[in-house]
């Protein structure tokens, strides 16, 4: 049976909310879970929740832990039996396909370039997140801050990553393919990304459909859209704050505008809960994914309780159904011969 | 007195909605315009509203327009009567001292750079584009799209001109600057940023207060947030992106959430009206501005209709009170000489 690690102490809730959050996506999905961490701390809130013996649950210890606050790849060389790095080594064995990581992005790309490994061929892991659509659909941005050192090459491969997570895992049969830049024109941008329009025009192994302005991320034209590192890490926290002033907005109007809008408010504020703050909540989505290494790692927000948790397995659970690894590997060498065959 | 230039036929509402916005202006604000473009429509509808006999208003003819279609720089060249650079060259001779330009970005920023002319020492132009925060004030992002190629010294450049314009123009006092990263960590970020992160901390002639991260980009801890052409560009387009995702799903919520969120819709609209969409709306803005040049320069969206216009001379007006251009010769100056007084 298919095992997903879960690094129990990442986060700032750990390692109760993780632990309850693994119980709830065993409930819900039966997958098999192994929580790696502090094994006395881990057993007492299985004890807790009367889950000691699910044959489902298993603990692998681990003595240490890599803190939000630490430099990611000095405390990962420093302690080589962190809960993180342990997570890693079970996937890079075999003995887990996926390991969900909350807490540091640092530490959790860290674990999947050293601890799991590079795909051969891949230059840099690219960070994919899925973003709400208009459409109600998602669009993965790929990638969202894994490399802050863009080259035309990375691009490409950023794209080829998204294209084979897009139709494989997310089961979107022809992918839409856009590359961010600032104008649609293919002469546009800084000169790497006006670069990496032609090399992705260029080949033909994946579709690509051009350029894609800031404007047109989320109105679900484009199922991946292609960045930097960079870019798609300072554009995804912008959204993040946009979503918070947003709010910040929908509450003051209803403080500032009387009676009317505050009977207003309590009487929409249900519908908003449901179609509004759900599709714009993070924990709903599970986190998102490191692609380009020999195995999954599925990065959660540092601040996951067991509802994020939760939903991170369950994605877990998608991901590990495909050999994504190996279809990359594969995709790459198509690539490489500008194969027009499909990948 | 100062007269301020209007591109009469730039956008896509012209000439109508730009000289309907220069009348309500000159009504509201007692400027004086010129009206760069076909003196016969111009003048059909200023007999219209019965102002063809206002001293405040004066047309200046023009026998050609940029279409937003065309290449700015090509364009810019070939057209040599096109309103836009004749507005231009009214600035650039003194008789105005500010154009107002709605229509194409790329046709105002040549204009600004080939009619209008840089400041000696400032090796590219940037866009400022003020931001609602929620703080309820604005933060200034630059440069928002003039220049795509970022070098560290542009973003010391930028940070210089945001600085300049927050103090003279906004009128704040001790300005608090940042630069857009990927995190707080000053050796954070791709090359080129982490290298402005040094230069900006190294310098004393103006306070920089360290990185920001795109969540904290709209809270209002900063007045000016500096990057480069390119992120700029895509993160103002993604947070307008993310302002249509954001009213589709409050839409979406009101329809589906039954006849409760029906009503509680209704009666909230209002105040969403006047306390959110108003704070998101360009429109009362008036537009974003050209800095780096001598004189000054505001870009209107394409879509300006005459609110957006008189907004945007009121801004021109505001300019037009400091020899911008001027205060900003002398700080270039002082920041090469890592002087420390006051700039």
């Amino acid at each position: 049976m298919i095992k997903i690690a879960v690094d129990a102490m990442g986060g700032d809730y750990a390692p109760l909310e993780i632990v309850l959050g693994a119980i709830r996506a065993v409930r819900d999905f039966g997958v098999h879970v192994v929580l790696v961490g502090d094994k006395d701390q881990i057993e007492k809130i299985l004890k807790n929740e009367n889950e000691e013996n699910n044959e489902l649950i298993e603990i692998h210890h681990a003595s240490q832990v890599i803190g939000m606050d630490e430099h990611p790849g000095l405390a990962f060389r420093k302690k080589k039996d962190a809960s993180i790095s342990v997570g890693a080594k079970l996937v890079r064995s075999g003995e887990c396909k996926v390991l969900v990581a909350p807490g540091s992005t640092g530490a959790a790309v860290t674990a999947g370039l050293l601890g799991i490994g590079r795909i051969p061929g891949i230059e840099r892991p690219a960070i994919l997140t899925p973003l709400p659509n208009e459409k109600g659909e998602q669009t993965f941005l790929i990638d969202s801050g894994a490399s802050a050192q863009p080259k035309k090459e990375t691009y490409l491969q950023n794209a080829l990553l998204g294209y084979v997570y897009a139709k494989y895992v997310a089961n979107i049969e022809n992918p839409k393919i856009g590359l961010l830049n600032i104008g649609e024109e293919s002469v546009k941008g800084s000169p790497e990304v006006t670069a990496a329009n032609k090399l992705l025009s260029e080949q033909k192994t994946i579709p690509f459909m051009g350029n894609v302005e800031g404007r047109y991320v989320m109105t679900g034209e484009y199922d991946v859209v292609v960045t930097d590192g960079f870019t798609g890490n300072v554009v995804l926290k912008f959204g993040e704050g946009a979503g918070h002033l947003f709010s910040a907005l929908i509450k003051e109007s209803v403080k500032k505008g009387g009676l009317r809008a505050k009977i207003g408010g309590w009487l929409l504020k249900p519908a908003l809960k449901e179609h509004l703050v759900k599709r714009m909540d993070y924990s709903e989505y599970g986190g998102a994914l490191l692609l380009g290494i020999r195995g999954g790692l599925i990065i959660c927000h540092g601040s996951s309780k067991s509802w994020a948790i939760r939903n991170a397995i369950k994605l877990a659970k998608d991901v590990a159904k495909t050999d994504l690894h190996e279809i990359i590997a594969e995709a790459l060498k198509k690539i490489e011969k500008n194969d027009e065959t499909e990948c």
